[in-house]
């Protein structure tokens, strides 16, 4: 079963039954359903509800997929690469954050391409794995960090398209809950670069996907 | 004479010297020279400098470009539609910032397309404009807002493309010189709005070119 | 049984003890008794203390109101409209604070209607329930809203009598509690917008009533 | 000549030109023209382009009214009790923020009616005018304070009618610019207590006259 | 039996085992042990190990006293009254914060007189006490509050002596955990207002105590 | 000439007319003027009103004091002691504070006793000038820092009476005007420290005097 | 066994297998493992899969060293003093962050030397204890304080060498979790502090021991 | 004429006068003199007071050096290396910050190596400097940055050595006069990195200094 469209389901502090309600009545209107925030208690009752329907879920960020969205499969080979999103993490507690953007680009019919642990302070490991990040299919990346957030800024310089940061809640003392991060983000001496929320993983997927798609669209004409 | 590339000097902080000199330095290259924040002595420095080659100025945020960037022009009709960027506003004192951001996505080799005084508090006008803000040459929107920085979301919730948020320091006491527009424009509950730093047309002017571009080229593929 | 004025005790960090015994020392003089932020365990000893006393409970806020306020159907008919407080929410999150207003609208004796759900990034919504904000008989607007708390703005501009907007809790990351709703409405750019604390449901509910209710007398004399 | 209603201009980051210009099609259209925030400049520029028409200039705060406001003059004598607002403020510093709301209060038609220097350091001297704030004609009161923004919340405690607090920005250190009068009035334990932004003279006077002409409305019905 | 001087053990952050070292240690040199902030744990392990000695709990709040403080007992009649510190709160909530300072001056041999629940939103129950504030007898005053913090400001207007204001961290919202009650006070209009860190009712009490024993012992000269 | 109690005028944001007819209403009624924050044109226009009477002004603060006030004169020798008020500076840019401490303190009748520059990174200086901040005839000290904030905590472990601590805007970057040393002061380490606000020596010395002034009275029962 | 380099594992927001598998892979290579901020979990996970090997566990702040740093030892005598980093520290609750300091340094292959409980408050104690903070030996100095974090100012003023400060979040009400004892280091007008992060004795720890090293190696050419 | 240690006057909020008075106090004892902070009033006094004596003047920041600093000169060849300190600059605009930190290196004794405009935005400017930055001779490092602050993180994960980080003011809007950048560096995930208050090129060029001259001293004996 293909869906059309994705619509998106925000579970924190919806009971199970009403996100199990509203899930179902985008579903059979034929769309993806795509639930972020969701709890254990929220997941388990959304998997019963749907099961046999195609489902994904990032324990991780409490993301859930249901439905499978068109969109790469569709696509034509020579086309398939511009809508891969390139989701670049500073450390390993920022993965939640960014499975979160995972799963949006990927239920907006796109695909993520993880690039993690490639924080500015180990420089030399985000410099080995450029290829990932650059490229002709590469319209738009993902850039997730916490504590200082200077990891958009070097990627940011080193590519030619836009970049959304993400802030992360990642760190302790004067990190401020994200805050220091958000900041540094909003700062950033490097053209090209605009910032969603702390931890607003969604927000950077389904941004990136809009321009990704956009680009699909046009080329497809 | 036709330049290629448009590169950028962020005037404060500089001399008037030191400003004409890189600037020279960039336009001998053959790259469209966008200069911003530039206060009155640098702006008359640099007409002198560069008296007889084309030379705009957008005096009321600083911002002079040098050279004409290709773009628009070299499309081919049916594609010009898709290489404009509208840049909306909420209220006359957002004028300068806007007018930023239309110099750099002038100096990028698009085109800007002004929708002024459209405040969320007057809602009918802009609903009546509408058709200046969607359509299908419509990839990236830009909106500039100070206050409160309602704007994107209520426009963000209009259009199906990506909205880059602009804050302005624009209002008195607790809007904390934009700070209240900002976090505004960061809790958007609007999908697909991103987000700069307070008053930096520049920066939504550059990704919203980058972002068109991005569409221009695959089209013409 | 018909009470009079209504009395508030403000429930949080109080014991159950303690607002038993004032709930009944209001109770005993013929006021109505409005709690607010009761415990589960402070609404289970004020129902056993009320058995048999009309009792009305908001769990999700914790309002508890006990005893019947004359008003609405006192009124003469052509008068009860001016009488009902419209409570305009952006989200379900909102709900429990919207609660806690229209609960303290009742205990003033006042009739509090809830237009759910119509937050800024979905304006058809709003605009498909003016009518249930607008008309002869409002005098007054309660408005509720997390986030960015852009909703007060785009109503006032909608309408012409006082709004009174309500920043909630609801967000993460730079909303901070809700100073981010908060400052919007501080600053909104539309006329007639008062605030009152983050999540302060109650006081929007009461200075709502007093405002509804002069309006009252002076028609009734 | 006696104007309709009144329209409001906002002069701060305004040309003087643009200021005439928008003030003179407001007033041929009949309407009453308020406009706040204007610099000696535009004070002179509106005074010249409307020499002959009535026009009230209040310096302290840059607030110019041009038209006659009907209002208060029209309303029978047994009716223009109501139509009066209380401007209370805290000490003589406060005073362009209340004359603000004052010209307002003007503009709207209704009669402002000043109630200086009561701060709540010497409560004698709120006590000794107590009749000027109470009493049957008033429906609404506008508090305007610095410092420790306590005025509202003690007489807020004295009346029975809503409270329009204002905080101001008079003050130094940890005043923060008003901040500390904000959350004070923010955080009232007084029922009945509203905000506005700080130093928002206008937005109290505004919303005060809402209130009072409503009850006027119903009255005369 | 009768211990001097007081000594003070912070028991947050240490063990009970710490606790009862300190105390021990303190206890034998012949001094009253004040301990502030202690949990059930350290109370327990506290009571156990004085049994027989004289000891004073104070639950709200964690403060305990061990031993018996000369002062009021020695003092002739004719001097004991000033000795006696007013302890002044405005709501039911701020009661640990009183309690916390009361057991303070108990600790140092002063006497501590409780005005409880006279906040300035109900002026006419602090009106009804003033004979228990002023009076020859009284040489500084303690006042507690959170939310708005107005107390001290209403307190400080109406006595002549000074007045330590202790900010709480009672409220919600833009309360900020007693930062808007800390702005207030700091910007207090009356003179003769000091302030504590929020919370600290040990700091009032230990000051108050220094400047009513000081009065004590030159008179006693 | 020698006058009674002292009045104090807040200079700041009133004319030099109405300060001048404020100074001559209290003179006249045989009471000291203390003038706090005046500016040139004020104090220009006070020494020319109250030219030939007892005048006092400190220009590095804007204090002015009109009259002599009664107090040290008149205490016998054995009790002047008591009413000397140390004051204590961290380094020469805190100077001005600590001057509007001292000519409040001396319209108070009390003798102000300066000891500057003692900061906490140069410890025995604050060591070699102990004798002036003890001794039998102290009872309260003022101390006056900006930066850190730290010399209170430091002084009000050497003695053995309140503190009163004076946080001034003294600093840069981080010092965020006077808020990192009145943070310092507030969780203050020492007992018996208490704050007053940013740059407020008023406050301080009035504070003081009231605390001497006690003592003075008790001791001449 | 001797292990060369330590490299360090920041085990918050990381499962116990992902720590146990990180650390072993360090400790194939010949390393130390230092890993920071582990929990029970975490701690005793490691514990049973490095049985055998020399393993050193700080409980009060979840420091972990696995293997032998040469350093010490391995150092002529007349050499070692000069590895010696002592920790200073204000209050017993600042004692988890200074262990962490001290697993850092003893990682890095020198030695701590704890000074404990000398806070600004009680002068006498620190000044009992200054020849374990200067002497020949020492290079460097580690002072970590929360509440107003005086010491650094203090101790800086006594020493000679670099001190690095560490802001403990230490404290209750306006310390905001470390921020107030931040900005007073931030801010301290010793010359020669530099500070790290709030409750990052591994900051200081490390880079201490960087300054220390480069002395030996220097030393030892 | 060659001088012995420095010694500092931080000349703001200070009169020329007072300047000169302790600039020639400091030299007369033969110590070097630097002055931070002087303004153009300031500098041209102490340059006339000093006409004849070496001195040098750093206009950008208001330092200046009077006196020649022993140091570099008297170094044997083969450990002047040491004694170099690199400042490396992210901007134009930090560089009058930088030259702050380059004369009390100077002052100092020790030798500044400037390495400008290499700010991570364009990392291959930082690659290409490198061996400036490293190397046997280098044993501290400066950096100094605005806006996001990022630079530290990147360097200090390239070198070795500490990294003293300073933020400046650089930058607008969410910058917030260098918060931005002072939260990055606290905030950095690279080891070893220690941190000044905004715009603190003194404190940062100090403790570099006494790194710096440890290692000399060590290496000397
Ligand atoms: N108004 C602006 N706001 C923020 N960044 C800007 C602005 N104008 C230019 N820039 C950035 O500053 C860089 C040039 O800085 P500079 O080399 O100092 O002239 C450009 O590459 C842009 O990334
Ligand atoms: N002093 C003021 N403070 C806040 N808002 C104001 C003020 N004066 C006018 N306004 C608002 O600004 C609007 C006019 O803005 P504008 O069209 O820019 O002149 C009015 O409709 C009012 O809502
Ligand atoms: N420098 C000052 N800082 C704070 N409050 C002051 C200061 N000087 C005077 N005051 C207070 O201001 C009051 C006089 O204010 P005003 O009536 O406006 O002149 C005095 O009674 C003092 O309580
Ligand atoms: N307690 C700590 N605070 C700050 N940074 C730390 C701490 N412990 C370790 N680190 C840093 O975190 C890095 C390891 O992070 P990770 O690779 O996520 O384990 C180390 O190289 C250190 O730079
Ligand atoms: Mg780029
Ligand atoms: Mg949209
Ligand atoms: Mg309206
Ligand atoms: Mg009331
Ligand atoms: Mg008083
Ligand atoms: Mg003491
Ligand atoms: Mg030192
Ligand atoms: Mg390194």
């Amino acid at each position: 079963r293909r869906c059309g469209a994705a619509e998106v389901i925000y579970a924190a502090g919806k009971t199970a039954d009403q996100v199990v309600r509203i899930a179902k009545a985008i579903y059979v209107r034929g769309d993806v359903v795509l639930m972020t925030r969701a709890n254990d208690e929220q997941i388990t009752a959304v998997c019963d509800a749907f099961k046999g329907e195609p489902i994904e879920v990032a324990d991780s960020c409490g993301a859930v997929m249901i439905g499978s969205p068109g969109g790469m499969e569709d696509a034509e080979d020579s086309n398939r690469g511009g809508m891969v999103v390139p989701i670049v993490t500073a450390g390993t507690s920022d993965l939640p954050v960014a499975e979160e953007a995972a799963m949006t680009v990927k239920a907006m019919g796109c695909e993520a391409r993880m690039v993690c642990d490639v924080g500015v302070a180990g420089l030399h490991r985000l410099m080995g794995r450029m290829d990932e990040l650059g490229g002709d299919d590469v319209r738009v990346l993902i850039v997730v960090a916490g504590m200082e957030g200077a990891l958009p800024s070097v990627v940011g310089g080193l590519v030619d398209v836009p970049v959304i940061a993400v802030p992360t809640s990642v760190g302790y003392g004067a990190s401020f809950g994200g805050v220091a991060a958000l900041l540094g983000m909003l700062n950033s001496c490097a053209s090209g670069v605009v910032v969603v929320n702390i931890d607003n993983g969604f927000g950077a997927g389904y941004t990136a996907s809009m321009i990704v798609k956009q680009n699909r669209v046009s080329a497809n004409d």
